[in-house]
Formats: C-alpha cells, sequence, structure tokens
C-alpha cells in the first residue's frame, strides 16, 4: 500500500559547522581545512573549493580525507585572506560539474549570493550552550520581599488574575507589578527548568508596561526595583549560572525622555540634533511607526552616539560596568540609524560592539530583526539577530493552525507550509549569513510581540518545541510558554504568569525539561551539523552531528509514507529504537530523536 | 509523433523595465507606479507590493488596472523613501499566498536577497541604445598616413600577416604596429557596420603589446600616435556619431612606473605608500596574480587616491577633460583596492564616479568583472560591468562546443548547459542587481581575455550573435568577430584585423550588420523587458517587450518538439511568420524574431 523508500543523506553536504570546518574564528593569514562528504553515488574523482581572496576567486583542490561504503570526505586547505571569505565547492565527475553552495546541490554554475562564508568575526563562547528564557518584567512574578507601595501615574493597576487586555491603550497601561526582586526571587525556579540565560524586555522608567517608550535611560525603574534590584537579580542569577541581557531601543525613545523634551523646546540645545524634527516648530518629527509617543532618533549625531552606545559614558557600557550585565538586546534593529538618505545601521552596530568588546569577548550583541536580517548580519556587528524570518514564520507555516493573519505586519493570511517548505525556507535564511551568526541567533517560538504558539499550533505544540530544542541556534522560551500559557494577539499572549501548579500543562512543562536536559547533555544539538535527510508535506527528518556523536531527529505532524531505516539508532526519548533495513517507527502527530551508533 | 504544447508566457511577470516602473531614476521622495501582470489561472484577487523602507517591510495595495482575456495587470504606487529600494510582489488567491521576486513565482515565503531592486542612481542616458565595438590599439589597423619609423624597445616587431605567438612572453611582445591613427582613419568602417561606441583596451606607454603595464599615465602611448592622435580619433568618432572610453587599471601599474620606482628605492618619498611593500629592503611587495612585474596599489593613500581618481588631477578626470573621453573601463575591477583587512572598493567606485559625475551624466563608468559582480552593482558606483558571469559563461555553456577548460581560471571542464540552464543561470545573475545596470552592463561573446567565441562554438556562432544583439544590455563585438576572426586561447584570439575583405566570413559580417540594425529600429531590443517564455534542452524562447512593440526572439540549436503559437507575429528576418494557434515553424538550428501583432 505505501512505498516504503530508504532514508537517505543528502549526496552532499558541507555547512559551516565544526565537523566541517577547522577554524571557526580564524585570523587573517590563518590556514583553515574545509571539508565536504560526497556521496558514491555522485562519481565525482575532483574536488575544489572555489574560494574568494581580495576579490578575485581562487581554486583550492581538495584532497580525499577518508573513506566509508557509501561516501568520501574530501577536504582543502585554505588561507583566511580576508576579513570574510565566501566560499563554494567545486565538484567534477566524469562528464559533468556540479556546484555545492548554502542552497544544497546545483548542475549549473550560480551566483555568490549563496556562498558560504567564513569570518574572523567571534560569537561569545556561550551562546552554544544557551537556553535563553525570556520575561517581560511586569508579568513574570510580584516581590515578596520588595512590596510595592504605589504605582506608576501611567498605570491603570491590575490584580494578578486580572484578564490581559487585548487593546491599546489599555493594554499597554495594565500594570500587574512584576519588578525584578520578584525574577530575583524565582532564580531557582529557572535554573531547575534548565536554562541557562535571561533575557529581559526593558527596564528603564517608561510610560508604558512594556517600556519600549524609555523616558531615561540613567536608572532602572523604580517600579521595577530600581537599580538595587537590577544588582541583586543579576548576583543572584549569576551565582545560579544564568546569564542575564537587557533590551534597548537605539530607533527611538518616548517623548517624554528629557533628551527629546529639551531638543523639541530648545534648538541650541546639545540635544537639538538628537531627533529628526521634521518642522521649523519642531512639533513634527519623525517618529516610529508613526506613533507620535516613540520620536526616532538621529544618529548623525556624534552626542548621542556618544550617549546611547559609543564609548564608555553610554548607556551599553555602563549597565555592562556598573551592573555586570551580559549583553544586549537591541529593540526593532533593523531600523535604527536608517531614514531616507542615511544609513547608519551598519555603523551603529560596529560602534556598539566596540564599545562592548571594552569588557571582553563574552558579552552578547543581539538585534531584534523580524524579517531577513541577512544584510545586517554578516558577523562584524550584530553577533544574532532573533531567528523570526528564518525559525519562527517557517514554524509558524507548518505547524499553525488557528492564525487568520500574519503577525508580523503582512495583510496576508498567515502562511501555509508543507514539511519540505519549512527546510527549504531555513535553508534559504541560513544560506545568507555565517554559519556561527546561525548558532548566536535567538530561536523563538513566540514573544510578547505575537500569540502564543500554543494557541497557534494546538496539538502540534510539541512539535513546535522539538524543533526548538533540536535545530542549530539559541532556543529562547517566553516565559509561561512552558507552563502553557495561550493567547491570539500580542497583548493576550503577555498574561501574567501562573506560579500555582496545578493550573499548568503538566505535559508541556515535562517535555521543556526533557528536551532542555537533552540538548545540556548533547553537545550535537548546540554546536552540531544539520543535515535534512528526508522531508514530505508532513515530516521532516534531520540530523545533528558533530565530532563526538550523530543523532537523528524526526518531527511528524501526521502519518506519512514509511521510511526504511539506514542506520541503527537508539532513541534518547521514549519511543522505538531504529534500525537498519527495517521500517522506521511511525510516529503520526510526534517526534523522535535517536543517537546513531 | 511529438507532443505539441501551447507556447505560454510565464504567469506572472514584472522586470524593473520601463514597462513594469514608471520612474527608472527616482530622486528621494518621488513616487512610484509599480505594475506587474498576472494569468487570469492563478486566480489571483489580491496583490501588494512589499517593499523595505528605512529598514522596515511596507506592504502598498495593488490596484487593479487594467484586464485582457488571459491576465490582470496590477500596480502600486509607492515612494522612493530610500536611495537603495527593494521590493517583490505577494499575489493572494482564495487558498494561498504567492510571492514574486527576481527569480520568478514561488509558494513560499522568500529571503530578500532576490528582491527587485529600485535606486535613485542614474546610467549614461546612451547606454539604452549603445552597440559597443572593442579595439585592441596594436592589432586593429596600421596608419596610412602617420607610418611608424621605430618600433618600442620591448617589442618584438611582427608583420600584419604574422602568426600570433600563443605563449607568453612572445605573446605579449609581439608588436604589429597599429595605432590610434590607424583606428580614426577606419571610423567610417565601424559607422557602416552600426556601432556607436568604442571601446580601447588602454593606450598608455608600457612595456607589452597589451599595455595593462602601465609605465606612464601622462601621456598617450607615443608608439600609438601619442596624444595627438587620441585627440584626432575621439574627435573623428564624435563626428560619426562614435563614443570612445578609455582603459585604467586601478588594481596596479607596471614596475617601471616612476611611482613604483621611487617608491622602491626612497622609503622617504611621497609616493612611497602607493604600493604594498611587504618585506623592509622594498624587494617584496603585493603584485597581480603574483606577477612581478604588476605591482599592486594601496589605495589606502589619499595622494594616490588624487593621482588616479580622486578629483580634477586624476587620470580619469584629465582624459575626459582634455581628449572628451567619454568614459572609462576599470581593469579587474573586483580586485582593485581589495587586499586581507582592507576593502576599499565601493570607496574607489564612488570617488572615480563622482570625479567623473564633473562632466555631466553621460560619462561611462565601466568594470570588468569576470566573475559575479552583484556585490559591486548596486548602481552608486561602476554603472555596469563586462558580463561575463551573467551573460558571456551562460552562451558559452549552450552553445560551447570546442572548449576544454574553462577560461576564466577555474580547473574544470567547461561548463555544459541546456536552454533551461542559460535562462535559470541569466535569471540567477539579473535578479542581483537594478534593472537599470543590467542594461548597462557590457554584454560579451568573447573579448581579448578568451578565446574566440567563432572558434568555441563553431556552426552555432550565428546563435550566440543573435542573443548577444537581442538581449538586455550593451551588446561589445570584440573587433575581428564580425568578420569571422577565430583563435582558441587568448593570445590566438588578438589576430590583427583582416582589411582584405576576400579574407572575411561575409554570412556573418551580414548577420551582424543585420542585427545591428534591427536592434537600431527596434526599441524593444534596447529597453525592453525580458521574459522567458519557453525553454528546452535545445532551444529558448523570450519575448523583450516595451511600450511600443513586443517582439519575440527564438534561439534554436535543434530540432525540437514543436510548439503552438499563441500569437501572430510577422517575422522581422528571413523566415516564417508566426500564426496563433499553429505550429511554430521549425528553426532547427537557427534563431527567427518576429514582431508580435
Amino acid at each position: 500500500m505505501f512505498n516504503a523508500s530508504m532514508l537517505a543523506p543528502p549526496r552532499v553536504h558541507h555547512d559551516g559547522s565544526e565537523l566541517y570546518v577547522s577554524t571557526m574564528v580564524p585570523k587573517i593569514g590563518d590556514e583553515v581545512t574545509l571539508s565536504i562528504r560526497v556521496d558514491h553515488s555522485l562519481a565525482v574523482d575532483e574536488v575544489f573549493v572555489r574560494v574568494i581572496f581580495d576579490g578575485d576567486p581562487h581554486f583550492i583542490r581538495a584532497e580525499l580525507q577518508s573513506e566509508s561504503d557509501n561516501e568520501t570526505w574530501w577536504s582543502a586547505m585554505i588561507t583566511q585572506t580576508n576579513h570574510r571569505v565566501n566560499y563554494r565547492f567545486a565538484l567534477q565527475s566524469a562528464d559533468r560539474t556540479y556546484w555545492f553552495n548554502g542552497l544544497g546541490l546545483h548542475d549549473r554554475d550560480v551566483s555568490d549570493a549563496h556562498d558560504f562564508l567564513l569570518t574572523t568575526y567571534s560569537v561569545p563562547a556561550w551562546v552554544d550552550d544557551a537556553i535563553f528564557y525570556q520575561i517581560f518584567p511586569d508579568r513574570f512574578a510580584r516581590s515578596i520581599d520588595h512590596v510595592a507601595t504605589s504605582s506608576p501615574e501611567w498605570a491603570i493597576p491590575a490584580r494578578w488574575e486580572t484578564p490581559v487586555a487585548a487593546e491599546t491603550p489599555a493594554g499597554v497601561k495594565q500594570w500587574y507589578g512584576g519588578s525584578l526582586w520578584g525574577i530575583a526571587e524565582h532564580i531557582d525556579y529557572l535554573a531547575d527548568l534548565g536554562v541557562n540565560a535571561l533575557y529581559l524586555t526593558p527596564f528603564f522608567p517608561a510610560n508604558s508596561n512594556h517600556r519600549y517608550d524609555a523616558s531615561s535611560f540613567d536608572t532602572v525603574d523604580p517600579f521595577l526595583g530600581g537599580d538595587e534590584a537590577l544588582r541583586s537579580l543579576i548576583e543572584t542569577a549569576h551565582q545560579a549560572g544564568i546569564r542575564v541581557i537587557g533590551d534597548l531601543t537605539l530607533n527611538h525613545s518616548g517623548n517624554e525622555h528629557p533628551w527629546f523634551v529639551e531638543a523639541q523646546i530648545q534648538p541650541d540645545s546639545p540635544k537639538s540634533d538628537f531627533y529628526l524634527f521634521t518642522s521649523a516648530d519642531r512639533q513634527s518629527y519623525v517618529s516610529f511607526a508613526d506613533v507620535p509617543s516613540l520620536p526616532k532618533f538621529d544618529h548623525r549625531s556624534g552626542a548621542l552616539q556618544k550617549k546611547l552606545y559609543n564609548g564608555p559614558d553610554s548607556v551599553i557600557s555602563r549597565y555592562i560596568s556598573d551592573f555586570d550585565l551580559d549583553g544586549w538586546r537591541i529593540d526593532v534593529a533593523q531600523a535604527a540609524g536608517r531614514y531616507r538618505e542615511t544609513d547608519l545601521s551598519r555603523e551603529i552596530a560596529q560602534k556598539t560592539r566596540r564599545t562592548m568588546a571594552e569588557f571582553g569577548t563574552d558579552r552578547l550583541l543581539l538585534a531584534e530583526h523580524q524579517f531577513d536580517a541577512s544584510v545586517d548580519l554578516q558577523g562584524d556587528g550584530w553577533h544574532g539577530t532573533m531567528a523570526y524570518a528564518g525559525f519562527t514564520k517557517p514554524i509558524w507555516g507548518w505547524l499553525g493552525k488557528n492564525i487568520e493573519r500574519d503577525q508580523w505586519g503582512a495583510p496576508l493570511p498567515s502562511p501555509r507550509l508543507n514539511g519540505t517548505q519549512l527546510a527549504e525556507m531555513m535553508t534559504e535564511f541560513s544560506s545568507l549569513i555565517p554559519w556561527k551568526n546561525l548558532l548566536a541567533n535567538m530561536n523563538l517560538l513566540d514573544s510578547h510581540d505575537s500569540s502564543r504558539f500554543r494557541s497557534v499550533s494546538g496539538d502540534f505544540q510539541p512539535l513546535g518545541i522539538a524543533l526548538l530544542l533540536t535545530l542549530p541556534g539559541m532556543p529562547m522560551i517566553f516565559s509561561g510558554d512552558e507552563i502553557g500559557i495561550d493567547g491570539l494577539g500580542m497583548e493576550a499572549s503577555r498574561k501574567p504568569f501562573l506560579w500555582n501548579e496545578a493550573e499548568w500543562d503538566h505535559d508541556i512543562y515535562d517535555l521543556y525539561r526533557t528536551l532542555i536536559r537533552l540538548r545540556h547533555t548533547h553537545s550535537a544539538l548546540r554546536s552540531g551539523g544539520l543535515r535534512w535527510f528526508s522531508t514530505g508535506d508532513d515530516y521532516v527528518i534531520f540530523e545533528r552531528a558533530n565530532r563526538e556523536e550523530t543523532l537523528l531527529i524526526e518531527v511528524s505532524r501526521a502519518s506519512h509514507d514509511p521510511l526504511v531505516s539506514s542506520v541503527n539508532g537508539s532513541s534518547l526519548l521514549e519511543g522505538a529504537d531504529l534500525t537498519a533495513g527495517k521500517l522506521m517507527p511511525e510516529l503520526s502527530c510526534g517526534f523522535n530523536m535517536w543517537k546513531v551508533e
């Protein structure tokens, strides 16, 4: 009835991971060995790396490195001539030339657009191991030790049990009174869950619960506990092995920020050029998404740069030096510094990074980028971005059920994908950035800026969680996802955390803990290369492999034609093992992960 | 016996040409209308342009513009917010979303890598109409009026009939004594052929016949006739309506250039930082392709920039102001300014362009780039490049017969393509650059840097000529191609022109003249959009269309399954007309062009 074909790896593979690249962060002049594996069926007898040095292509002949029954490994040594080197492979058989680049195998010449990329730029060493947890400070936990005695002027105080308002302005004014003290008091919970990095949405004073409309960068919002609470939280977190990054908007401030107030009324102020005024009376100005409360910065001002990110007196620098913050997430990074004829985006990223580099190489600089970030992610600026385009959207496309409209501003239905298209999309996006920056991307199923994935995916939720914890990139869990909090729409997703365990979805919680533990104990999930073995409408099967181990993962949303396994593998989860030559166990709607013997 | 399918256009089309874009060179703030045509079979009922403004995507709803029996035209008005705007289209049917970008139609979300590009940067107005003729000055014509009385010191004088030496150094030392006077005396020949632009390889003094090892930029080589001859040539050419561009290497000079001699022996000279010395005694230095006679420039020197291309005292500027040169071709542009941690390529292109802009907008700045030039061709630097990668190589791949090895440095056989792959390659390369820069690309079948296309293609030569004169971009004819000169290998291709018409291939000559005339009289061939209608192993059928006319072109290398024409068309060449509903005439090995009624 079914047509059972053999599970087989792609005929050629290389992906820039440490299994195929001898040095992930070479210096200029360093020699780097690049390896590629080629199936015997391709009958290749010569392999070259084509690499651009100083603008010109060079062909480096690869040597046969090792051979198995099925495949040959070839390797070639290149010199890292420039900060950014792009390369692809030429494979020669008796009668034809193949090219292999980040998109895969081609039987005609191709452009350089999807070449592999190797740069001299590093990412913090800890990103390989990072599992992030995002907290929207107002909604995670009130403090027991530091009870709030008043509420902000802008606030509509809410009880912890009050339903979140779906509409603005009520949605952004509701104040649940979570604080940084509250988070610090629950570090044990995070450590027990297994996450080791915390991403806090803004902690600056503002006029909304999301605080992206900062009215000061000088202190931590007193209603979140002030400087003292942030210092305590970071100390407590560090003691538990958990890093903490903050959230800063370089695109705009709030309109009540004193810089803006001063610039607007004092045209001779040193801050008068911090914003983009468009009328002589300074009543008109450029603002984010045309929201008047969010005036856009003009980064041509060197004084503004110094205040925000350039040098030791900047916001970026001070919170690292004073609080030991482990990094920053930069809000709407794709827009910061871009306006009409001006594009200072790269300069902003580079200067911010240079400022942070004063504190060593382990402070993370992450950009929010809800769209194709590849142009901005070439390694010399942001270490990584939030991977909405290359991760979240393909997964929603394959596993989304209950959403009508795209969440990211498109006036179109949410995309519908099959499993093959999921893999194609992920491959296309990853083909445009260096591998190490892919690993420094923050993968997410949802955030405070989207519906909850639980509501989007229904009974497919576990499949998304499996992809989150097994694909390359830093998994990020939006606080509450792990206990089954739902919500359709951005505001609805910002529900307060539930501290009564009776209200949890314990299956989901256990699944997160199990998969987090597996990621921590299996290095191939963290730094291994990625090969898509087989995909269909309803399933994807892929491999994560490094020098230590090879794991095979299947995620299936429905029954599909069975495949015959080509390997033996023992399941790392509940479920059947793999036996070479036998049918793979049917998963229907489910997933499994095997350690290949 | 054959399966006759209907010739049909692609279901969706837009290509950045004037048929689809209301303003080719918008200023920032201008409104631009973008149009797209969609076949009814796709059942699309909503269309949006997705465009990036200031880093953020915006969706602009398209309105129904017009409708025919088969298709609907939609159009949307965008504002040119930035110098460089990228966009693609979203097409919504009842049950799915399609995306359309420079690669074509997709049923899943895509990256921005192949978005259409619209910039504020212009190209000279005359590039649309240009048909170039390349002359290697030593090999086109000796002068009758200015007979040479001596030969250069480096030269091995040759008689006009002497066979060219295939090997170096003899190959580059042979001196046939062609001169700029000789070219001026044959302007009538060029005007009669129908070309209207002349590309001269270098005319500076040097120590080889190719003169890429310049020993001075101060004067024209006296052995070519000196300054007087260049002035006379340009005046004569301009009177005949023919523009003239020169050839300058910004990557390196010759090692006998006084700058290099001075820099090498005087470390305190103002020219000491013009080159990249790698040893304290200045005996070691970086050179082009490791050839010691070609020391590479160090563009970090502002003084060097001023001498070469930055400002009114530069070589770039002086030959325009003093001789009325119409532009420059920049040799090995992909390498100039690129060395280890330094990449000044874009700065060189921008400064050179700014220097030339002092003389108005009609001086052409063309880069030699034998590889993927897209990263360097975004409109603010070079106007165009020699289109080896996106034009020459695909045509050689489809029509090449007699070549063993790739001509562009790859240690691989020359690629073999079918007609479908030809179209795919051209589409991929053109998807990475703005349309107007595609039109400013110099298309070529061969040059002084390759074998002659005649030798490469054998009896397919006419097919290549047909593609050269009908595809978008400026056709360039390497002197002698039009009379049937052959040659395998770079040196062999530099044979002296044959002035005895009895030695010509008159069929080829007549074909060039016919197709040049057609290009001059049919504006769709010059500025029209490009749609690939149907392609197979052995044929390609494509349309060039603007507001004035629609032309259909078939180029076929062998018999193929017949197609039923969907249109009526009258042949612009010898051959049968097209009748809707009837089989298209069989071309076997041949081509035809029809004006669609």
